[in-house]
């Protein structure tokens, strides 16, 4: 006989037990579910693409993380490492048979070769959705209502969406004259939650060359007391009005005509350390566990595809990381806990009756009761600690006296109330009241 | 400047558009919905996983199709290539967390570096559901009435399921002195309906030496004119009753008490060519589009993880062909064609009046109305392209005399018939009706 190979999957990679899995299904139906009555549809694309197509504007960082081989065929492939990539290179392709503007929507897995560590893992999901085609405030302004109503569909409605437009910030460093290290300086003001305001002072330092300049950079993302007034400060010190300004007074007008305005703030560090943002970006926080980080990001860029066609395609959008949102869910008890999707469970009292079980789970069936035959004639105990793990509701028990009647008995699991002698059609009304 | 890259997938890879994705999600939602009525639950695994778990087993033509690498961390690692392997390492790395009889399905992506050829891909789905930890009749009988309803709840109810049982072939095989080649021999008639009788007779010859044998294989395989006149008939050319041919007749009455019997033949030159079937075993044919081969197949196997532990863990499933079934449906026109989920379009007349237009969607989405504003204020006959090619079949049209009134235009897409003045309560009702 071979040896027995120790089953166990890779460091970093995970199964998903029924319990677990159907919590991930059930957010992920009602995210997609509000997804779509904004307009937002479906794309998918494929895991394995050309490694140039993927990794040619990368940093160093992710070349390293990626999963990439050469095939069978000596083609350089690689697993995705996001989704943004991907859906540059389907509508530079496909640009000709969209319309735009064009809202996708795309939940599906990911692969990076990070260090596992606690809430990292190497495959997880990512929920991005995104309007391409228009550089409207209106766009802007969907996406950030979108992701208040899309966390709001799945109980999450205790947020705050910290948001701040990147145009501002370069006109301010601009008038400070330190454009030429305004990518330096806004990965540094990103890490001002985790590093603390210290150490961005002394890399600012670093970076400008000037206390003072660093000063005034942490004054800038202090801002105000609330959004008009922190609008104000960072529009006076970036030298005036401009599109930008206007375009989060916009934003901000449609926040409170839909009276939505109380979650967002304007928070002038927020800047998102991806060099591909260059308009409004923002962070969403639980206000009960901001400690896990964001669990909805995003911002406008104006260039989506530019890699692969001349034409420049505007587009706003944000990406809901599902793994860290579920971690933040069980954190604060707000995750259901659901063996099945039964109704009821038929037990099988002898197995001489089989073809009277599966009769009656017909006839529920088609009045709408999910139902299954338990298929072996095991204890009655044994039988109830399976229905029980599934945490299914009601028993269904059908006895030779029940079979000349055309009866069932019908049992409560939760309160072990029994129901006797009841038709299918009257035990179906009881499990659905 | 840098070149640009041409945007393009790897040979054998495919992008889903929206109204493509929006139909196989469509299917893949309807599926799911049969599967849990059912009692049936979901799992997920990683698609990679360790070279050794996944190509054990597997011949020579699966390592050759596998894609496979080694990491950064030096390990051997392979895409998935079918649902059941994984499912099999699953189960047995998680059995004592498992309650039996378990009853699990499965609907994702795999991977096989297949020649690229018409209906063939490298990259497809499967739908796979199997109970496992149950030998009885009543688990064969629930897979087969399962796959009934769920290709019926995607509207393929024109179909005829060949099931067989490879217990009872082999017995026969036994009775004529040919066990030892029965491997050779099922995987010769599995190619009957592809290969023509003619062909898997010489080859029948070949395998078994004598033609003789070669004519009481294939008329086993012919059996009779029914059900029960083919089971008489092999029953009897296997050496007479026994718990195979029993358990046939019991799945056989279970189908008739469900009232789908017609559904099922038995159809003895069904084989299945993989090794580890050992009892009943099915394919489904569209009765219209037989050519395109199964759509949904399976089978009894007694021991699922025996790579892995010394438990034998006897199962019984079936999996849909997803990319196989979207084909002949296309073909059948039996294919939903939908560009969006959205019941109306609230047009941008004037960009001034993008607050108003927000605060309108935010009262129609209260009423449970999806509906998306156009963003940009584009002439209405773009916009009207737009909406035409995503199919929504409402137009709402608000001017700044509607503003005042709190009024909307409610315009029919397809009729063009206008309703005008009409309040959101009023206008919403309009198209729910």
């Amino acid at each position: 006989m071979d040896t027995l190979i120790q089953p166990r999957v890779l460091k970093g990679f995970r199964d998903f037990l029924p319990a677990a899995e159907i919590e991930r299904d059930n957010l992920i139906e009602k995210l997609t579910a509000m997804f779509r009555s904004f307009g937002f549809v479906p794309i998918d694309t494929p895991v394995l693409e050309y490694t140039d197509i993927l990794l040619r504007k990368s940093n160093g960082e992710t070349e390293k993380q990626v999963f990439r081989f050469e095939d069978n065929g000596g083609r350089n492939v690689a697993m995705r490492f996001d989704l943004t990539v991907p859906f540059a290179r389907f509508t530079a392709e496909h640009k000709d048979e969209l319309y735009f503007p064009f809202k996708r929507y795309h939940i599906a897995k990911v692969w990076r070769g990070e260090k596992p560590q606690a809430g990292r893992y190497r495959e997880f999901v990512q929920c991005d959705f995104d309007t391409v085609g228009s550089n409207s405030a209106a766009s802007d302004f969907e996406i950030l209502n979108l992701m208040k109503a899309a966390l709001g569909a799945i109980g999450v409605t205790d947020i705050t969406v910290h948001i701040n437009h990147r145009g501002i910030f370069n006109r301010f460093l601009a008038k400070i004259g330190i454009s030429e290290k305004s990518e330096d300086v806004l990965r540094s003001v990103d890490k001002l939650s985790k590093a603390g305001r210290d150490n961005v002072s002394q890399e600012l330092t670093e970076i400008t060359g000037s206390s003072d300049t660093a000063a005034a950079i942490l004054s800038y993302i202090a801002g105000g007391t609330d959004f008009n007034s922190t609008l104000s400060i960072i529009e006076n010190m970036a030298g005036g009005p401009a599109e930008d300004t206007q375009r989060m007074r916009d934003i901000h007008a449609m926040m409170e005509a839909a009276g939505i305005a109380g979650t967002y703030v304007l928070d002038p560090s927020i800047t998102r350390g991806l060099d591909y943002y260059t308009g409004v970006v923002y962070e969403t926080f639980l206000n009960n566990l901001p400690s896990i980080g964001s669990v909805c990001s995003g911002g406008r860029y104006d260039n989506l595809a530019g890699l692969y066609i001349k034409e420049k395609i505007p587009g706003v959008g944000a990406s809901i990381g599902l793994d860290r949102l579920i971690a933040g869910l069980e954190q604060l008890n707000l995750t259901a806990q659901k063996g099945s999707y039964l109704d009821a469970e038929i037990y099988c009292l002898d197995e001489k009756n089989a073809i009277a079980y599966q009769k009656t789970a017909a006839a529920f069936r088609a009045l709408g009761i999910a139902v299954e035959v338990f298929p072996d004639a095991k204890k009655i105990n044994q039988q109830y600690t399976v229905t029980d793990a599934k945490n299914i509701p009601w028993g269904i028990m059908i006895n030779n006296e029940n079979i000349t009647a055309e009866t069932v008995t019908l049992k409560n699991l939760s309160t072990r109330e029994l129901y006797e002698d009841l038709t299918v059609a009257q035990a179906a009304a009881k499990i659905k009241s």
